[in-house]
């Protein structure tokens, strides 16, 4: 964990400012040999819990060190703090606004610092940008292997701000969690992971109801089902999703975040 | 064709999950020195056909080697194939259903062979994402110069899926086609090449028909019409498009994919 | 101002279609090691101000001798010059039609040459899409130390197209200026920069008068007022912005880009 090769990007701020490029610019003139990744800058504004959701789960696809920053700040200007974490083998800049929360609700944290030197901010630090002016500049040095104790005093994962999760509740035989997050093709992702399902469950016996619809079994792919045809499986993340062979389930089915949904063992 | 310096991404997956961020990390954590171009994550959900279109498009703008990674893929987790081909001096990666149909109806193919040796694949391989498990992998794999026929048995291109393609007619002294694709200017494209006209052909006493409008002459460049006038050329690609200069021709004309394009020589 | 490590992309093409990467991949087929950052390429169709507004505040953040490639282009293939031109320690490759008006008024013009020299060119030159075929070669050639002179013959600052760009006009103890600007967050950035107060104003009791409204007094960050209150402050790029607390002001004050806006100092 010292050089890291790749930043990835997560805001809030669109494409069609110049927002995301200044960031960019401000990384590359500190560190012109890092390659930055957009995870993505299409986060609704200021919706934390988006963002949080993607910090949690795009660990395991980047390389050791990869240093990943996230900007969703209605915050920017306040006294609200700024953090590095290291956690999962990656490493983080974010605002202490709920952002990292979910992230060390899964993993165990490693180093926190909370960012106060200024001698590795942009000057001047506007009051508005602290994604360029502060986080990108840190990121960036941090990428050249400085070491995250010079960025700040530690601070212990306790004190980091977190979100709360809905929780999955077991009633009798049956898990309820709720829906998460609707991705672009209107896959309802749930909070229910696999490893929540008694051993013993046999998958095709489950049945799922969601949104006034009942359906039989754990697919394994979308095209299990005819097109058109509503279906659940278990997601590229590990966790239950309700989709529509080539459709739209949310828009279909008339589900959203926060929609119940439930399993039920036979 | 040995090692490739880019490797570009053309999904529908959208920007506003960590889909493409996935990918890219998968590809990086493989081969760090890689460079990685976005086409585009906008083609409508398995809208194979333009995904399609682009394959057979993009070759000419990039150095020789690029591997080309293409995911549309409704049939995820089924048994339909997963390709990697080589053709106009570019590599391809992408599922067997159509995506390179157009590719290979326009350019010799070199080598294809199937995906199936899984010790080039992201363990465990989702049954959703081969995108990400398989896909990118063994993008990743081919640009650091391991050979196409170690990912699996070879294909014959015969045997490649394809999509019928609308083809071009004579008709007495005219030519019928059809528009291909609309894109985000507005421009109506069509399926009918410079090449297809006859070699007399005096482009300023050509009629083009389409929509119930009739267009006299073939332009050089947008502005050679007032603003807001129609007019026909042959665009960056080498096919007739219809156009307003500084407006959107599909919409002011009601032109769609399919729209019928009639060039009548005098 | 020799060898540029980073190229800039702002154009007005969208991201569904692929033009975007046929000139990162023309870019990348003269210079492999150059690193591409997308600016925006969201910028309305045709509209060269908001193209011209951000390759003026854009050379902050980037390293000196970054080359920034702006394509907003409604006369491609008629007789409009190509610029390369250098000013505030950036480079800038694009049509002579208003992109660089602004840039050009509040720097001093370094070199500036006309893009003349067809052999920089990519063959062959396509009416309508010099952005992939003059201006991508002519940046790649650019970045690898090529001299500006080579390009083409030199150009006189003042025979540069420029925008008129309306003016802050000071009348009794008020300035009176617009809003020029409205980004993704619906935050109204006008014409008016800090340096424009009297020294002696006292922040605070200023008012700030637009669509009906009035606003007391300059914040210096967004969570400076309630959510959803209304507030004016100095924005990232120095500019008097209102906006809302985690709010879109344009949205729900009925302001867009000429919207007057008017300082009172008491």
């Amino acid at each position: 964990l010292k050089i890291a090769r790749l930043i990835t990007l997560t805001t809030d701020f669109g494409m069609s400012d110049s927002y995301v490029a200044q960031m960019k610019g401000v990384v590359l003139s500190i560190n012109p040999g890092v390659t930055i990744i957009d995870v993505t800058h299409s986060i609704a504004p200021q919706d934390i819990r988006r963002a949080a959701s993607i910090m949690a789960d795009i660990a395991g696809a980047f390389p050791e060190g990869t240093i990943h920053v996230a900007v969703v700040d209605p915050g920017v200007g306040t006294a609200r703090g700024l953090l590095a974490v290291e956690a999962a083998g990656q490493r983080f800049v974010a605002p202490d606004n709920g952002l990292l929360g979910l992230l060390l609700g899964r993993n165990p944290a490693g180093r926190i610092h909370r960012l106060s030197e200024d001698r590795f901010w942009r000057k001047p630090v506007s009051a508005t940008f602290h994604g360029r002016d502060i986080l990108a500049p840190v990121a960036a040095q941090w990428s050249l292997g400085i070491d995250i104790a010079r960025f700040g005093p530690p601070v212990d994962p306790d004190q980091v701000f977190t979100l709360a999760r809905p929780v999955v509740r077991r009633v009798g035989n049956s898990l309820i969690g709720e829906i998460e997050l609707i991705d672009a093709f209107g896959n309802c992702i749930s909070n229910i992971s696999r490893a929540e399902l008694p051993t013993e469950a046999d998958v095709s016996r489950i049945r799922i109801e969601i949104a006034g619809r009942c359906i039989a079994g754990i697919s394994v792919c979308y095209a299990d089902r005819p097109p058109g045809a509503e279906l659940a499986l278990f997601g590229s993340s590990g966790l239950l999703e309700v989709a529509l062979n080539q459709g739209d389930a949310a828009q279909s089915l008339g589900i959203e975040p926060g929609t119940e949904i439930r399993l039920l063992f036979s």
